[in-house]
């Protein structure tokens, strides 16, 4: 890291720096510029924090030269990680991207989940999602059926043989969700609910992150960090679009460009949700190609198997009929892109 | 609430929004308009999620006439809402502002808290602030003493007298924190955690609630509803600063506006943090000032007997030396602005 | 309009409002709600502004029912506009997507700035782009040669029949501009010179128009109404980034879903510009694939003949043979996006 | 400058941008870490721009250790610059705060602007401000009477003895502008219109500069380093508001903190604008006494007699009464102020 110290640094100042970081094991490099003193210090960060440093007195401010994320980096593993499931189902690297497919929650009426679910396997999607307990911003919205709803997915697996997807929203509710979950989402409001993310980097099922609306990628990457430093690598991204300044016409602003900028720094698996991405069914499609053809790993999507009677997100989830229509067309696009990679296309870096 | 239907909706889209709103006791009045149909729609939106006609096939957007929070609102409640403890500290109201004090993570130095906690006292403040349960970013940062530094805050007030102030950030520790603390704090990445929201909602101390980075205020307020709707109706908002779009000088955005906007909906008491806010030492006197004269009712500030040494937030800690000098200017303003209100001088609305 | 009343308005408030509105001819309607009076007012808002009607003693807010631009609105003209230049070529609706190529500033060497065009010409594009007048955010950075690179483009154009995209920075420039442009682009930090988009707005030459970083899609159209209402109805709208919270990784957001909710909105043509969107050479590909399957018309990229040793953005251009390649996979996505619209494939609405 | 190598980077890539670096005089260091290798030169970077050497092969990523600024820098005039007038008003420095007061736009209705200017003056206040040329998001929307305006400017200065504040939108006006105004201001939507920024350059009138909705204050700075660059060292900042995600309640983000952060980092004095940052006259006396106690030099107001029937921004208008009663409050803050700095209390740094 790189300490630039105030233009008023006392001579007493810089050597404190200079002992610090020489006491930690730091090789302590000292440039005397015409206005600012700068200090290069190489060695092992995790002795000692740049935020220690930040705080002493005639320090202006520390660059990093590293990623403060480790096990996430792609410098310490260059090659995709691949998620396998015991069904054969994979997710990352050269395979195929796959789908997640349901409603956003899970409603008291199993016949519409089994027709969503049955839906899904016709057109080879490989995950049912659905919420059981549901984060709602007001406290008088519909937040899930709980216990209830986590039977009827697994009811559907049975039935269809799609892998399940679905929220944990508080650590006392690990074991049960485990039970029926074959993934586990942690929701974008609770990226960095820290006990969260330590309860299930201390389970063996794959974990869907959603990126927070106001999460840099630094923050989306050491959220992700917190998972697997707990023992959990099987960690799949989320991208679910961020904050903007604009929300006339959609519910954020999908940051397509997280998904390249992600697999070029992480080896994680990457995937993007146009439903609440955009908040609009009319730009599920387009919204979906984008994320595809930008390298995401899969799609999450919300089908409902009647939008208009939905408790929740009806405005964003395709029906039945429409999910089939906009899966063909996005199968059409990833045609193209495997047989791109097939033909091993040189990439610009 | 008013429904825009689309330009191409049917007459039997718009029949089928009538009858819904019909179905649940709305008074719904058409204008046909020369492009747009618009529905005005007059009843009770707890029984008809604007969500749901949202979805509705023919509908364009739905706009609300009034906020969704309700016990929160101002509207509801004309008066300020005013928290008192059992030593008399009020907070609210036109009580003078308080202030709450104390470095951001309690260490494992007994003696320094304490002369953090005496200096506080000494000054005149009601509240020792410290983190026994951090949240943090990386996973590879102190993230608090736990238990023990519950005990050292007991330890403090017994000398001192002063309340404590404390973050929870799991459910699962409430039972503990409510043992040490006097007012329960909410951080700013668990706004919107829903669960741990629900479980202070159900405890009998006071909460502060700090704003999520990329949080209206509106999902704010429905953040405070959440606990209130649980039985807990003393909730002290606290503005920490919002995600902007330039980093290179502070941590955060302090909204400053936000105090006087939420003063003006609801009846809640709200206080400014601008050692979060800003993450800069230098900040901290100009903004809390800022935060006063803008209606706060209190102020949060980190203040370390060895900001230099600090486990974290160092950069933005006041050494008790600089505290003293801060808070005296401080005074002078509130000295000014209690001058003011005593004098009744008029408001613009 | 709808006009919502504050709780505290008077008779004598309301009967002001009513009253303005019917001396402009509206049709005004009272709800009087059980907090609060909300009216209805159906008319022309040329002859009233809301913002006049929410200056007034007890308006709370007033909420627009429809778009306040109208010449660059759908709901005016509901075929896509599709604009043709005497050589044939042509942008918008059904037509295949266009390619403007060439470096961010014209430098004085024109046997660069010629290899850069001859290899746009091999590769079937249609538009060589490159700055004359440069904004640049330090006066110390290279700001353009003026007209001697207005020269060398016009001499590029000759000997490839490419057409000529360059950007006006100001009104008394125009003549000049026009001289040697097909195409005249008005920059992203431009968008809201008013006296700039008139001046345009007067000229006969098809307008390429640059979305600015803060701006909201409504800003972005009222923009292009400026021009229209100028007289100028030839506008290509580009898409080239908003501001984030996050710039460590690029210069941008590059905002994907604008495209198709313009197209919803508007019936002008769109165009992507990935390489000012992303400020990363990576990014480039993946990010004009993103922009292409979510509906653009065309793409803007820099290519250079040399980046590294580019006067100005070189991090974000293309070499020559880098452009190749990523143009030949492009194409390859527009094959399969052109077939889909032949095969007439329905669309979610 | 600090280059960062990519992990990828070749010995012939390393050994490049050495070689330029020695080429254009710069002193580099040479440092090869674990995993980057990262290049240390101290030199002039107006001899090599740092986007050159981030554009060459192999390089990650360059940061810089000083500000691009340099004339606007108080590392190059530590004292305040204070800006004064014919008549002995003084802006800057230890000089009591100036308020510049009026309409948004002058309207054609003499006597109204009159009495804003005899309600500013009896008050004290130092300038009469109102708009001659209006940049308006619509072109529906009214634009100013020209130099009708510029005239009723004067005349009421003739009477009042006000200097005169005036927005200049286009360098074909200079010189009418400057006729007749005694500062000129360029607008938030033009702070990069890089040739206005020109013209006033050479022109010998104190400009206000406000600040772009989305520009970071290094942008800002380096708006105002084009003016001084070109010749005009008078040049005052102003803080109206940020775009933010929640325009609900306020039209943008007052970054208060701004304030503090350009008088560290600038000579330049800093005056804040409340009506424009928040577009709500309820919010002007908070935010007017925030931007003070943060160390503003002046405050810009919109005054108006007759706010429901203003053309322009009657909503975030204060009417005549209205400004008296806040006036006076501010005046009470700013005495508290006066005395804190003359009995010269330390302040934290």
């Amino acid at each position: 890291m790189i300490i630039i110290m105030e233009k008023t640094a006392t001579q007493d100042n810089i050597q404190a720096v200079m002992n610090i970081l020489k006491e930690h094991g730091f090789r302590a490099i000292l440039h005397e510029g015409a206005v600012h003193t700068v200090i290069d210090a190489l060695g092992d960060k995790t002795s000692l924090s740049p935020d220690r440093l930040d705080a002493m007195e005639g320090v202006s401010h520390v660059k990093l030269i590293r990623e403060p994320y480790r096990m996430a980096s792609r410098d310490r593993k260059p090659e995709d990680t691949v998620i396998e499931f015991d069904n054969g189902v994979k997710i990352g690297g050269a395979n195929r991207p796959v789908f997640m497919v349901g409603p956003c929650s899970v409603e008291d009426d199993y016949e519409g989940l089994l027709q969503v679910a049955l839906a899904a396997k016709e057109m080879g999607c490989q995950f049912l999602r659905g919420g059981a307990f549901k984060p709602r911003t007001s406290p008088y919205d519909f937040d899930g059926l709980g216990e209830k709803a986590l039977k009827y997915l697994a009811k559907a697996k049975e039935e269809t043989g799609l892998l399940v997807v679905t929220e944990l929203m508080d650590s006392s509710d690990l074991d049960l969700v485990c039970e029926y979950a074959d993934v586990i989402q942690i929701g974008a409001r609770n990226m960095q609910n820290f006990r969260l993310l330590k309860s299930v980097g201390k389970c063996s099922k794959p974990v869907v992150l959603k990126r927070g609306p106001a999460s840099t990628i630094k923050e989306f990457l050491l959220a992700a960090e917190h998972i697997m430093y707990n023992g959990n690598e099987k960690v799949i991204l989320c991208e679910r679009g961020i904050k903007g300044f604009d929300s006339s016409y959609t519910r954020n602003v999908l940051d397509i460009s997280a998904i390249p900028v992600i697999k070029k720094y992480s080896h994680l698996p990457v995937i993007v949700d146009p439903s609440h991405g955009t908040g609009q069914r009319y730009l599920i499609e387009p919204m979906a190609k984008a994320g595809l053809v930008a390298g995401a790993d899969g799609v999450m999507v919300e089908v409902h198997h009647n939008p208009a009677q939905a408790l929740s997100d009806g405005k964003q989830s395709l029906s039945i009929p429409q999910f089939k229509e906009v899966f063909t067309k996005l199968n059409s696009i990833i045609d193209v892109l495997h047989l791109e990679k097939s033909m091993s296309l040189p990439t610009v870096e």
